[in-house]
């Protein structure tokens, strides 16, 4: 959630011309998006999306981001595709970012999750890895196993201040995550960051996945493994086996997974776990005071990372194989 | 800058109903308005504003402020409206928080001031000033110079934290504000915080003055020496004539001003840079540590004031007074 960058209303209009969107009407900073600085742009013929890509996205994974998109909306997903302006560039330059301008989706993301988002959530992820496997780019997910170790390492010394006893607990975990760390799972595209506030719904339906900005080619049950933390535990920490086995099943439904996959899942949750807790450990600890980003409690994940710790199997979870119907 | 509340969809669907203004398609918080939680709504008719009334705005206000809007567009004014839901009331609850859903303004505000959006802003707070007389309404201003002392107070053993000696140079200007602060000014409603993010511009001309949870009943030469602050003085702390003749040129022609008035908006305007100060100074030393807004220097203030304080006359703004036309 964040808008850094403060557009004129003289170089907004200019970088506008370079489309054929017609004239602004309105533009405003909104809340959406934690990496860039997004503008919710209204011209006399429709609503876009305007984007500043803020210091934390690498300019050269730029148009792998927009490539994707753009595959992805091409495929019929529902998302976000930057537009092409007048001279079929869809990355230029605003305020000395790069910058684009997003199509418009509707729908809300939904605040509190019911068991009927994760159905429909299911169904999409399958769908977005499935759409996504005919896509030629590809890259190295930057948040991935490899990365947990330098990162902690960053912030080891001061684990402690956050949660007494939290560094040699994350160190532990560490070592067991890179010895049972599955190998040889189907890879393809994943969105890697599915959390509750990148998907709209409308009448009870997905109308569209949005941010794209951790993309990357990684196994694809590692995305469902981000979905089980995100849209399964509920606020006091319990994680609802309902939801999880609708989502399982309705992804299952349009993506079977292999044997090999669906065991892997507690592993891989446990992972997921460790990449949104560290993150947000670095974050806590290294937000200036006033900055204008809300932090996210790392402490959150450190649970989550216990539950899985503590599952067994993916018989804690709830949630069933469904053999590919060819396979049965 | 602030979204403070979080609306979920089932609630913001429910609310939405309450009027006849379609049904929802989007709705994303927006960087706008201090003190409220705001967010732009779409409904398949169009756009609108959502606000939410967070802590800072006193309830008991809420009905002057929303009766003053509709006042002042039903007079012409272009402002926000307050829409009157299904039952005819334009006030309600959502999440525990009284809302409005308020009617949407076209036009972008100036994040570079030119001296030609001084002169238009002259003009266009004229219009406010005469448009509101007619207002039935009254509220008293509650950061009117009798609140600086108290408020100065509160924070006057710290202040010396944000600049050495800034605590003795603010008790000598209260003193002086104090001895020197102008009687029987013509009075009415006023803005009281008609900054450039508050005032829209579309094509070069005012399409909308906006946020009006500051109004109040005052001096109305006191909303221009707020202006004077907020407009004419240059990122490097420059006072630039030019700017406020052109602003109060526009202002004389729309509504004249009395000699009296006229010459005191070189203390008004010190006042203005008082208020705006200890607001500042308060928030600087009071907002806690990753909150999520972003805090304005209360020093720029300070110099503002040292600008004033050694002004003299009117001279020093490059202001004329233009006697009213039944006055030649």
């Amino acid at each position: 959630m964040a808008v850094y960058t403060e557009v004129s209303d003289g170089d907004l209009r200019a970088f506008v011309q370079e489309y054929d969107i017609g004239e602004v009407i309105s533009c405003k900073g909104i809340a959406e998006g934690v990496e860039n600085s997004n503008y919710l742009l209204q011209t006399d013929r429709g609503s876009h999306i305007l984007t500043l890509y803020e210091k934390r996205v690498d300019p050269g994974d730029l148009p792998f981001f927009i490539g994707l998109m753009e595959h992805l909306a091409d495929q019929g997903l529902r998302c976000p595709t930057p537009l092409a302006g007048r001279d079929g560039r869809r990355l230029r330059s605003l305020c000395g970012r790069p910058a684009a301008i997003i199509s418009f989706l509707k729908g809300l993301w939904p605040r509190h999750i019911t068991a009927g988002h994760c159905a429909r959530l299911g169904a999409a992820m399958a769908d977005l890895h499935l759409k996504g496997l005919s896509f030629p780019g590809s890259r190295p997910n930057s948040l991935g196993p490899s990365a947990w170790r330098p990162l902690f390492q960053l912030e080891a010394h001061r684990a402690d201040e956050v949660k007494p006893g939290l560094a040699d607990f994350l160190t532990a975990e560490l070592d067991i995550l890179d010895s049972r760390w599955p190998a040889g799972l189907p890879t393809g595209i994943i969105h890697a960051d599915l959390f509750p506030d990148n998907v709209f719904f409308q009448d009870e339906e997905v109308s569209g996945l949005i941010d794209f900005y951790f993309a990357c080619t990684d196994y694809l049950a590692y995305d469902i493994a981000v979905c089980l933390n995100a849209w399964c535990f509920e606020e006091d920490g319990c994680f609802n086996v309902t939801k999880a086995h609708l989502m399982l099943a309705s992804y299952q439904r349009t993506r079977p997974l292999s044997r090999e996959e669906f065991e892997a899942l507690p592993i891989l949750a446990r992972g997921a776990s460790m990449r949104f807790l560290l993150t947000r450990l670095y974050d806590w600890l290294n937000t200036p005071a006033g900055a204008f980003v809300r932090r996210k409690d790392p402490l959150e994940y450190e649970r989550k990372l216990r539950f899985h710790a503590s599952a067994g199997g993916t018989a804690a979870y709830g949630i069933d194989w469904i053999p590919a119907p060819e396979a049965v």
